[in-house]
C-alpha cells in the first residue's frame, strides 16, 4: 500500500489549485492515498504553517510524505529542500517551517532539491513537490532528486524569553484557532521546567489567570445549580492538545458570543507573560 | 473493506484538528476510508449539527460510523455515548445531536463509554471517538467499549408548536445555508398532516408565502420573455432537498445580490408561522 | 479500479450536500475514488466554476468523471447534460461551463440526459448526476442515459477584444483568487499572437505594467541588500499557472497587507487592457 502524501498549504478551497494536485498525484499513483491537512493557512503565514504541521504530522503513520504548499517559491534563501525526520518526510521550500521540527529532532537526511521544474512557472508544488513526493512514495530515496544539504532555517517565534533569574517568562501569541482561542509560544514542558512547582500569574493585556486547566469544563462547577455555575462566556487558561498555553473562552463563538481573542483584545505576536511566585 | 468512518466537527478546515484525527485514523486502520461530512458546523451549535448530520448519514452505507466533535467534552451531563440506529453507528457526547434521531427511529443499542480517555484532555475526539470508531470498524462491539445507557438527551427545537385547534402551526428558523436560504423546522409530513388539503399563508416577520414550490425554477414562467419573467432576486417557499419549508430567493448569493436572511431579515430561532384557511 | 468523480459545486463545505453525494456515491461504489475540486465556487457564478473546472480536470487522469453542481437545476433553457470530451466526461447542466471546454476541444460525445428524476426536487446533483457518473463509472455509455445533443451553451466571457488593427486588446477580469490576485481573460498564447515581439502596457484603472513575469519572485532582485530590494506589497503582472495575466502583489494577503484586488481597486469584470507600441 502507497504511503499517505498529505497537503498543507495557504491555497485555499476554492481555487484550482489543489485539485490540480491531487489529479496529479493520482495520474502518478492511481492508488495514492492524500489527506488535506489545511489548505487555509494565512497567505505566507509560515508560523501558522509550523504551528500545524508540526502538531498534526507525527499522529500519521511513519513513512508518510507531507507537502508544504506555503511560500514556496525557490529563491537563492529558499532553496527546495527533502527531508527525512523522525521517520516522517517533508517536502519544502526552506523557509522555517520544517526547521522548526528538525530544532528538536536530529534529522536523519536534508537533500536540497535540484530535479529540472519543468515550467519554471509559480507552481512549484505542482512542477517540483509532487513529483518528488510521488518518486517517494515509490520507494526512491533522497539522494536521486537532491544533494546534500546542511542549512535548514530555523524559526525564532516558537521560543519564548527568560527573565529575572527564571521568575518570569516572556511569550507571545504564535496562533489564534477557530473559536478565537489565543495560543502562546509556551508549552508545558518549557513552563513546568521553569516552574519547579511554584504558584505563578498569566498576564495577557489587563487579564490575569492564576491556574492552567487541562480541559474547558475543568472550570465548570456541576455540583451547583445552572444558574450559579461558571459556563459560556467566563475565561479560562489551559493546556491545549498541542500542549500549549492557550488562553480561552469557555463555549466562544467569534461570530456571537466573541472569542478570547476579541474579548481579550489578543492579536498574533501579542506578549504574554508568566510570572512565578 | 473497512466500514466508512465520517467526521463531523465544528474544528474548522484551517487546524491541526482534522489531520490529526485522520493520520491517527490511518495508523490504525491502513485501509481507512475517511469521509468530511462537516468541519464548519458554527461553534457548539449542536441544532446545526444535528441538522445536518441528520439529513445526510443515511445516505451513506449501512455500518458507516459517524463520529460527532462538536460540544464532545465529557461532563457528568454530557457523557461520552455510542449508539446503534437505523444500521449506522454514532459516537458523540449526550448533547442532543442523536437524540434528534432516536427521537424518530428506536435505537438498537445505546452505550455510554466507559474506556479510559489516557490524556484527560481537551481532544476526546482524538483521544476517545477515534478508539471507538477503530474498535467498530475491527468488527468489535459496543458492548466492549460502554455500558448500557437509557438517557439520551433530546432536542426540542426542531418541533414546531400547533394552535387554534390545528389551523396554525408556529415554527422557527433552525438553519440558514450558505445561499442564506432559511430553513425552518417544519418538514413536509408535519404540514401536509394538518394541512389537510387547505390554503395556506406562511409569514416571516413582513413576507407571506401562499405556495410551496419543490424547486427554485418552478416560480419562472419559461413561456414568457426573459425580460418578463420572474428570475433572480425573486422570492419563494419550498420543500428542501431534507423536506424541509424553507423560505428562498432565487439564485442568491450572499456576499452580492442578498439571500433569504438578509433581505428578508430573518435569523436562527426566528419565528414563522403557517396559518390555514 | 474505478475512474475517479471530482465534484465542483457551489454547495459551501458546512451543508449536508456535499457528504450527501459522497455517502451516495460510496453505497453504490464501495471503492470510490472521490476528489473536491472546489465547493467553494461564488454561489450561481458560471464564469469561476468554468475558469476553475477548465483549469484543473487536464491534471485528473483520462476517464475521470467531473461532476458540475453549480446552476444545475434544469429548465427548458439549461438541460441536463453529460459530455465526453479530451478523454473526460462532464456531468452538468447546459450553463456554459462544459462550453467553454468544448468551444476549444471538439467533443467526442454529448448527450442530453433523459433519465428520471425520481423526486423532481432541487437537488438534481444527488438525484440525476450522481446516478449518471456511477452508471459510467460501472462501464456505461452516455447513449443509455441521454440522446444526442448538439446545442451546448459558450460562454462568451472568456474572449478578449482585440482593437485599432490588432494594437490593444480588451480584457477583463474573470476571476479573484485567495490572495487577492486579478485574473484576466487575456491568455499567454492570445497575448503572443498579437504582441508579436513589440513592446506592451498593460492598464488597469491607473495601474501600469510593462513586463509580465513567470513568477513572483521574478521580481526581487536578490544580489541587493534585504532593505534595498523590492518585496512584499510590491505589485507585478505575471502568467499564472493557468497562463493568464494576473495582477498579483507580492506576499499579499486580503487579511492583513490587502492583495491586488484591494489594493489596485479591481473587481470582477473590470476592464484591463494592453496596448503594443
Amino acid at each position: 500500500m502507497n504511503p499517505i502524501i498529505t497537503l498543507t498549504t495557504d491555497f485555499g478551497l476554492k481555487d484550482y489549485f489543489v485539485g490540480t494536485l491531487k489529479g496529479t498525484i493520482y495520474k502518478e499513483l492511481h492508488d495514492a492515498r492524500i489527506v488535506d491537512i489545511s489548505h487555509n493557512i494565512s497567505p505566507f503565514n509560515i508560523q501558522e504553517c509550523a504551528y500545524i504541521l508540526k502538531n498534526s504530522y507525527e499522529h500519521f503513520p511513519e513513512g508518510t510524505i507531507h507537502i508544504v504548499g506555503v511560500d514556496s517559491e525557490p529563491t537563492p534563501e529558499n532553496q527546495h529542500v527533502a527531508v527525512l525526520v523522525n521517520g516522517h518526510y517533508f517536502i519544502s521550500a526552506n523557509n522555517g517551517v520544517i526547521g522548526l521540527i528538525t530544532s528538536e529532532i536530529e534529522p536523519e537526511k536534508v537533500v536540497e532539491l535540484n530535479i529540472p521544474n519543468p515550467s519554471h512557472g509559480s507552481f512549484p508544488v505542482l512542477d517540483v513537490f509532487v513529483q518528488v513526493a510521488c518518486h517517494i512514495a515509490r520507494g526512491g530515496t533522497l539522494e536521486v532528486v537532491g544533494k546534500s544539504f546542511d542549512q535548514l532555517k530555523d524559526l525564532r517565534e516558537f521560543s519564548p524569553t527568560v527573565m529575572d533569574n527564571g521568575n518570569k517568562i516572556i511569550g507571545s501569541v504564535i496562533y489564534i484557532d477557530a473559536y478565537g482561542n489565543v495560543v502562546t509560544n509556551i508549552n508545558r514542558n518549557f513552563f513546568e521546567a521553569y516552574r519547579k512547582g511554584r504558584d505563578f500569574e498569566i498576564t495577557a493585556r489587563t487579564t490575569k489567570f492564576t491556574k492552567i486547566h487541562n480541559k474547558y469544563s475543568d472550570i465548570i462547577n456541576f455540583d451547583l445549580d445552572k444558574g450559579q455555575r461558571k459556563g459560556a462566556g467566563d475565561r479560562l487558561a489551559l493546556f491545549n492538545s498541542a500542549n500549549y498555553i492557550q488562553l480561552a473562552i469557555y463555549k466562544s463563538d467569534l461570530n456571537t458570543v466573541g472569542g478570547a481573542s476579541t474579548l481579550l483584545g489578543l492579536d498574533f505576536r501579542d506578549t504574554v507573560t508568566v510570572t512565578f511566585s
